[in-house]
C-alpha cells in the first residue's frame, strides 16, 4: 500500500514563465501536526526521488532518506510533522511531461511548459495550504531540493522560519550546466527518444537513459572515494577480454548495475525537464546579487551543509550561499563536511550527516 | 607540404599482449641532431594530437604545442633535436584500427590487437633506432603522453637520462577510467558505429563522437575556469527558448563548437583503442609498487608538473609519481601549478608552463 497522497491544485496554477496548469502534487507525511501547526518540516527532493522519503505504517518500504526521518532520528517524527513533496515535473504522482494533458487526453510530452525550480517550490505551497500549515518550522532540501528550498524561502518568505540547504547552490554554474546539458543531449540522441514521442510502456530511450545515468553517477561521487573503493580492481564476471571493449574494471561494473536500476523507473521526458530546471535556476534573479535577493527573507536561522569532495555543487558555492544568507539571517551555520562520497554524501555518509542535521534540530 | 615522416618498422613488432604487427610510425623532427647524437628530445602526445607538434619550414601550419617548440622557445630547436611521434594506434600516419591490414587489404577495425601504452612507447624506439639515437637527452609527455613517456622510461631505461611528465599519472584510477569507459560506450551506442564497420568516408558515428568529445572537454577543463569565463552568460545565437531544450548558455555553445571541430578529424575506432590503452596502463605492472617498478630506472633527473585544478589526472597522483621517482632518481622536481584550466592547462596556460619547462631545460 502506498502512503502517497495526491493533491489536485484548485484553480489555475501560474508557472514562472506564465503558463497555466492544473497540476496534481504528490506528497507524503510522517508524524503529527500540532494543533498550532508549528512543527511542520517541508522536504524538497533531488532530481530523481519520489515523495517516499521514509517508511511508514502505510508503506513500510524503505524511503530514500530512511536513516534521517523517523522516531528518534534527526528529523524526529515524534516531534515534527514531516512533509515531502514529489517535485512538479517529476513522474511519481505529481504532474509532469508524462502526465495526461486534460485538454488532449494525451501525455504532455514536449508540450509540457518550461519548468523552473520556482514552479516546483510554488506548487508545494498548495500542499501546505491544504494541510493547514501557515508557517513552516523548517524547509529542508538537498541538491536540486536545496535550490527548491531556497526558491521557496525567497518566494514565500513569511512561511519560512528556518532553512536547511544541503549540497546545493544559489545558482547553476557552467560546469554543472555542461554536465546536465550533455546528459540531456545523450538522451535526445537516442533514436528511441523519438523527439519525446517514445513508447513509455517500453521504457523509451533506455540506452540514452543508461548513459545519462552513468554520467550522473560520475558527477555524484568522487574520484577519491572510487580510488579507495575500487582502485584498479577487475570486474568479477568480466575477465579482462582480449577484445577492444566490454567491462574490464569493477568501477565499470558498478556503473552498469546502478544504471540498470535507474532505467525504466524514471520517465525520460520528465528527466529532461527537471534537469533543465536546475540549469535555469538563479537565486540572483530576485535581486541582482545574492544579498539583494535575500533582503526580503524572514528566516530566524539557516544551516548550510556542504561536502569537500562535491564536484557538482562545490563547497565554494555553498560557502558563498552561507555568507550571503549571513547578511540578512541572524543565525547562519556553515558546516563543511569531510565526506569522500562527493555530491551523494547526504544519501550515504550518515555518520557525518546525521549529527550535523541532529545538532540543528 | 607535410613535414611528417613515415617509418615502416622492419620485421615483426611484438605487442604487449603477444600480437605481432608490422606497423608504420609517423613522426616529425625539428632542429639538428649533434654528431654525438646527445641532444635528442622525444615527445609523446596526448590521445588526440598528431606528430605535428610545431610548425617548420616544410609545414608552416601551427602545431599543437607551437608555443613550446622552436628557436628560443622552452624546447629550443637551436639546441635540441626534437622528435614527436604519432602514437601507434592513432590515425595520423601511424598504424591503427583505421589502417589497412596487409593480410586482408581491409581496414583492421576491431581486428586490431588490444593496444597498450607500452606498445606506443616501444614502437617509438624503432624511430630512435632509425634516426641513430642511442640515448635521449630527455623524454617528454603530457596526459596520455606522460604515461607513454613513463612506459618508455621503464622499458628502455638505458635510453633515458631525463623525464618530463606533465599532467599525467603512473596508473589509471577509477574516476578517469569511468569517464573514458563512458565515452567509449557513448560512441559504441551510436547506431552509425555499426560494431566498428562504419563508413569512414562519411565520418562514421558523428553523434557519438560529438557527445564523447563534449564529455572529454568537461573532464579536460575546470569548473573554476568556466565559472570565471562563462558564468551564466547566455549563448549569443540562441535566445533562451520557450522550448524544453536547445542551447541556452554560452558554455553549451562553446562545447558545441569544440565538438564540431573534432568530429570528422579523428577516427572513432582509433579513439576507442587509445582511450582503453590509458585505462589499462599501470606503472605498477613492472614491480608491484611504483618504487619497485622504478628500481631499474637510470634517470639522472625528472620533472613532474601537475595542475591544481586537474580533475582527470589529479595533483595527488602526480605528487605520488614524483615521490616514487625520488626513491631512485637523484634529482626530481615536482612543480604544482596554479592554472585554472584543468587538465588542458599544458596546452593553453603558456604563461605558467613555459617558465616551468624552460627552467628544466
Amino acid at each position: 500500500m502506498k502512503a502517497v497522497e495526491l493533491l489536485q491544485v484548485e484553480g489555475r496554477f501560474e508557472m514562472k514563465r506564465g503558463h497555466l496548469l492544473s497540476p496534481t502534487i504528490a506528497y507524503e507525511t510522517w508524524g503529527t501536526l500540532t494543533p498550532r501547526a508549528d512543527n511542520a518540516v517541508l522536504i524538497f527532493t533531488g532530481l530523481s526521488p519520489s515523495a517516499h522519503a521514509a517508511s511508514s505504517e502505510k508503506d513500510p518500504s524503505a524511503g530514500w532518506w530512511e536513516d534521517m526521518i523517523g522516531s528518534g532520528k534527526p528529523l524526529d517524527t515524534d516531534r515534527y510533522f514531516i512533509v515531502c513533496v514529489n517535485s512538479l515535473g517529476s513522474c511519481f504522482g505529481s504532474t509532469g511531461a508524462a502526465s495526461l494533458d486534460p485538454a488532449t487526453q494525451q501525455p504532455y510530452r514536449l508540450t509540457f511548459p518550461v519548468l523552473t525550480v520556482e514552479d516546483i517550490a510554488n506548487s508545494a505551497s498548495h500542499v501546505l495550504d491544504h494541510l493547514g500549515i501557515e508557517q513552516l518550522h523548517t524547509v529542508v532540501g538537498a541538491s536540486m531540493g536545496g535550490m527548491t528550498a531556497l526558491a521557496f524561502t525567497l518566494n514565500h518568505a513569511s512561511r519560512c522560519r528556518r532553512l536547511v540547504s544541503i549540497s546545493s547552490a544559489a545558482r547553476a554554474l557552467p560546469h554543472a550546466i555542461a554536465l546536465r546539458s550533455l546528459q540531456r543531449e545523450i538522451i535526445r540522441n537516442d533514436p528511441l527518444w523519438q523527439e519525446g514521442q517514445y513508447d513509455a510502456a517500453n521504457h523509451g530511450p533506455v540506452s540514452g537513459m543508461r548513459l545519462a545515468r552513468k554520467l550522473g553517477m560520475i558527477s555524484y561521487r568522487s574520484g577519491e572515494e572510487w580510488a579507495e573503493r575500487f582502485g584498479r580492481e577487475r570486474a568479477p564476471d568480466f575477465a579482462e577480454q582480449d577484445t577492444p571493449f566490454g567491462i574490464d574494471f569493477e568501477v565499470e561494473s558498478y556503473l552498469e548495475s546502478h544504471a540498470d536500476r535507474f532505467i525504466g523507473s524514471f520517465d525520460a521526458n520528465c528527466y529532461l525537464y527537471l534537469s533543465r530546471a536546475m540549469d535555469l535556476f538563479d537565486g540572483l534573479d530576485h535581486g541582482g546579487s545574492l544579498a539583494a535577493s535575500f533582503s526580503s527573507l524572514q528566516l530566524e536561522s539557516a544551516l548550510v551543509i556542504g561536502v569537500r569532495t562535491d564536484a557538482l555543487f562545490p563547497l565554494t558555492q555553498q560557502q558563498a550561499l552561507a555568507e550571503a544568507l549571513s547578511e540578512k539571517v541572524p543565525d547562519v551555520a556553515f558546516v563543511p563536511l569531510d565526506s569522500i562520497q562527493g555530491h551523494d554524501s547526504f544519501l550515504v555518509d550518515m555518520d557525518r550527516f546525521r549529527p550535523a542535521i541532529s545538532a540543528y534540530f
